[in-house]
């Protein structure tokens, strides 16, 4: 029996997780950790959660937490996790970040783009970025997971093969975004109210979005070279899911059949990232609730560019899912226990 | 290993099954039966199935399919599963029709609402009206049952105890519900069209639809008398979720805790049936993917009547969920296995 | 010129206001007051008024605003209007209040729904309640004008007719509701955000709804005799809208064609009101951005009870358009002056 | 008076056409064209128009309709209006068609792009192309008025200064646009029915939607040189609205006031185009129901590009608003006539 912490379990992430791993029973959840709602039945903030659970939310003590833990899981704003973390705590435990704080390595560029001073930039180095299809060796010797975002976690997957097999040319890349409503967290805002978001569709973020460096630095290692992009996210009216498109210029005329060889070439083994068949567009409706990424491509003979495309569950492989798939990698359990969820359709 | 045949597998409530299903390592789909797609790709039909499902679909011939197969669920229109069916298949293999077709005992009544002549009506009597958590021992001998509409199954366990017990005037029952578009099917019709039905609300079928006897019927066993009532259901811009909002007269001067514990006494023993605190009103999102029906209850002291109120998922406990249920029961497998399901949320 | 202030016009029912007069050459809106905005941009609150309005959002002064207008429209939270009326200010101006807070003629029945004391009730007799088509010539006379409630303008023209002629008995009668999410205001909640109200739909202030005395006592008045009712609103994931199903047993035998001529009658002559032909329901997208009200009903001689039904937007005949056809009234314009926009679809 | 004849005017472009002429006193709408409801009541197909059309759909007459009309509106599939033209038609009325046929003016790139043989390409030259920010002075004096498509209108608004005053590289446009539900339609497929589009996004007609190259066309005519450029359109559950976000690498290092002004240069004198107030970000719900275009625009020093925004309702400027502009044009109205609607909010 896994135990687990999950300190922020009642932001939509947080949710998520109690959600997915709630339905194992190889794991137990000893700790819903709340800053809103310590006190109150955590069934009373989810009453999907009604006779399910029967907890109260606790506080964020994560020194204690270690002690009784086999994993802690941090779905909180940016600096927390990092102000929390200490050496007694990752050789009690171990930890998977959900926020950003350990995702990128040059402690300047996340404190350029977050607007905070890094609490704990002596483990940023040891941090394995939790991007199982690139990364899986590393996540399993990991005592810290720094969980991808949402956006770069599609993103990259989406881009990753013809960045990496050099058949795009990276100082070409644009990345066009569009996300569900869940991705802006369950604050309460003027902005996020039903009204202002349905019937609706908005850029927010334009050149300056904080998940921007986080997929330069991974499409940097893919390319061998420094990849400097725009990253445009957009609001859609709905809950879930997110779809990337994104633009680059090949670098030599290629066939539909060779590009297609080099998606097949890194996800053919993949559980988790389904490449389609020609000419079919991802959508979102097709992943939702489930761990999957669908993409695929379109090459233009017209302007000699790739169009690729990515769609995925912004909660799931996005935020908790991938989170659980990296939790099965430190557990050296398969990788996708519990995370056999087919997509819910309608 | 139970081996299962669809027919209607391409309609909503045939792909949830096929969802439903595919997630059990007991269960072999071994036929996707359709009207429009036969000789497709399932997947084709549902990306969501995408690598999941390779099989293709095929005619709906239940003569060749009951030799194939443990059980058959028909998901499809109205009469067909009554045309097709014969003494000869019933002895080879189990069947749940998720249509209406023997849903209702009196003939008479089924043709007058249905507007069509029973094809064989000689096996009304022995079906199974498949609601579990009222005719539980029934369905377990079962070798026909007749799964309950969205609409009944929800109405009839909001207002069951109440009616059961005596505590409501079942002359005054008014019963007016709230679905998804889910519901209206997958047909391509202009009045379900995006645009027709979003930011939109409507009654429809208003004091004909087609579950008003339905409802009646099982309430009239419940209150061991006549009971005709009113029904009106309205179409709700959501993919899933029924929502009942039932009023009635109360027979006598009750307190809250004394209909409280009516309701306990018919469902704190029911997996699938929650009983939510006071005050706290049903939503559809809580029960979301799942088999839940949550109810509660409100008295009005003021008008001396009681509203009832229920949430369900019309997909899952209104159409497929259900039908699962009852192949659990015919099975002698526990009757959640494959039913554990947490609802999504967001 | 018609000058028009504006008290809380930064709610939505407030920007709809707005929106309406500022369409109209013979009004000019002096103030933009506001609680939350005061010293900001208009047009920054509500982008759509970009290089449309210039002003700024200016504090709630209704003695010094009564100076400089000729109408003042208080769209703002119960009690505030009542706290802020003066003789004097009457003596200066026209008022309609958009509040509940002059509604309601019985001072004890408000403060126990509302849970407030009133801090004016001697305004409350002079009040007129400014449903023009049932008080149209008390409205031109009025200084004070209290525009209704959006559920009860939707309920009471729905069920004035039948209960004014003795057709139904109001002691049956039931109200279920159902309205869109603007409805809720522009308060920043976690209920309201877009993913809590997205995919759901549920009931709320069951049995204990304010609107509940105030469409008892339009109905009082209508049948003659007091009415007691169930009201029960719910929230429906759309923005606008409002769709009343009302249930009540007839008091005789009746066609059609007699409850068809009861509904001519009243309406016949009315701008605003459209009775639909036989077994159309009205639907909430035929109304919205307009301020019609749509009505029709249905009967059930099976249960002998007639459905009666309308949809109406909330945001127009429900607040700000009503309070427009009213002003119109009080200043002796053709009643639909600046009220003739055709319902937007889709 | 202007008497007006709609062919095609029951789908959503027909329906709004008639929506804002039946506002218009000085417009009389005398045919309402119909292929699919020839003989039906107008207001039975769009029950808004309940009590305020009496008329009954027509047959697509387009010869005896010019006698009969002062200008006759075009709301057809592709081919139609262009297989129904000729001499006489021209000489007797003006002729407005919100189709492709006349849009592009190398018949062989409409031939190829729409794969059908264009029925009339004598008229190519004489047409139009109705987009009054830029072709103003020709429409005046046009017999026939090629209305643009809703995303050319959108994306080449949002693009135009900068392509004209040189300050980006054409070679490197990328054009990703989304938008709602409408532009697809009122046919009855699948693919629109509300439950496949609700809660999900996808790309479609990835480098080959037929809008490419009319854009291209008018930004070639803008940048004095043949521009190839990547269109892709998103489908967004929502109703109405388009949104455009389109990058190109800048010419050389530009001041945000240096953009501003030449965005200014434009459009400061149009009454439809808005060009948005600094780091402000169009969205769709801020211009719905109007003829408004909001427009900004982003510079990224990092990647040297601009990120250029416009956000439009597709049905109104995209569409119909955008016929009774070049309307009012051709008939020396002010160009704004039944045109000021102010975006309905929320």
């Amino acid at each position: 029996m896994i135990k687990v912490g999950i300190i922020g379990s009642t932001g939509y992430a947080g949710g998520e997780l109690a959600r997915l791993l709630l339905q194992r029973e190889d794991v137990e959840i000893k700790w819903y950790g709340s800053k809103s709602y310590v006190g109150q039945k955590y069934a009373a903030v989810y009453q999907n959660m009604f006779q399910i659970v029967e907890e109260v939310c606790r506080e964020e003590d994560m020194t204690r937490l270690a002690k009784e833990v086999d994993v802690i899981f941090t779905a909180t704003p940016q600096g927390l996790c990092a102000s929390l973390v200490s050496e007694e705590i990752l050789s009690e435990t171990k930890l998977i970040d959900l926020s950003a704080d350990f995702r990128i390595k040059d402690v300047a560029v996340y404190e350029e783009w977050y607007k905070i001073k890094h609490p704990s930039p002596q483990f940023i180095e040891e941090a394995v970025y939790g991007l199982p299809e690139i990364n899986r060796e590393a996540v399993k010797k990991a005592r810290l997971v720094a969980n991808p975002g949402c956006y770069p976690t599609c993103s990259t997957l989406t881009v990753y093969p013809l960045a990496k097999e050099g058949l795009i040319n990276t100082d070409t890349l644009i990345i066009d975004a569009k996300s569900g409503v869940s991705g802006a967290g369950r604050g309460a805002k003027v902005d996020n109210l039903y009204c202002e978001v349905n019937e609706s569709c908005k850029a927010y973020g334009v050149a300056v979005h904080r998940h921007t460096p986080e997929i330069e630095e991974q499409l940097t290692y893919a390319a061998g070279k420094s990849v400097l992009l725009n990253f445009t996210p957009h609001l859609i009216p709905m809950n879930r899911g997110i779809l990337i498109t994104a633009y680059a210029s090949l670098t030599r005329e290629v066939s539909y059949e060779e590009v297609k060889a080099v998606y097949d070439k890194y996800y053919e083994a993949e559980q988790f990232v389904r490449v389609l068949e020609k000419d079919v567009c991802p959508q979102t409706r097709w992943v939702e609730g489930s761990n999957f990424v669908d993409v695929n491509f379109k090459i233009d003979p017209r302007t000699k560019r790739v169009i690729m495309m990515g769609a995925m569950d912004n909660v799931v492989k996005g935020a908790a899912g991938q989170a659980v798939q990296n939790m099965n990698l430190l557990f050296g359990l398969p990788e996708n226990t519990g995370l056999k969820q087919i997509p819910l359709f309608p």
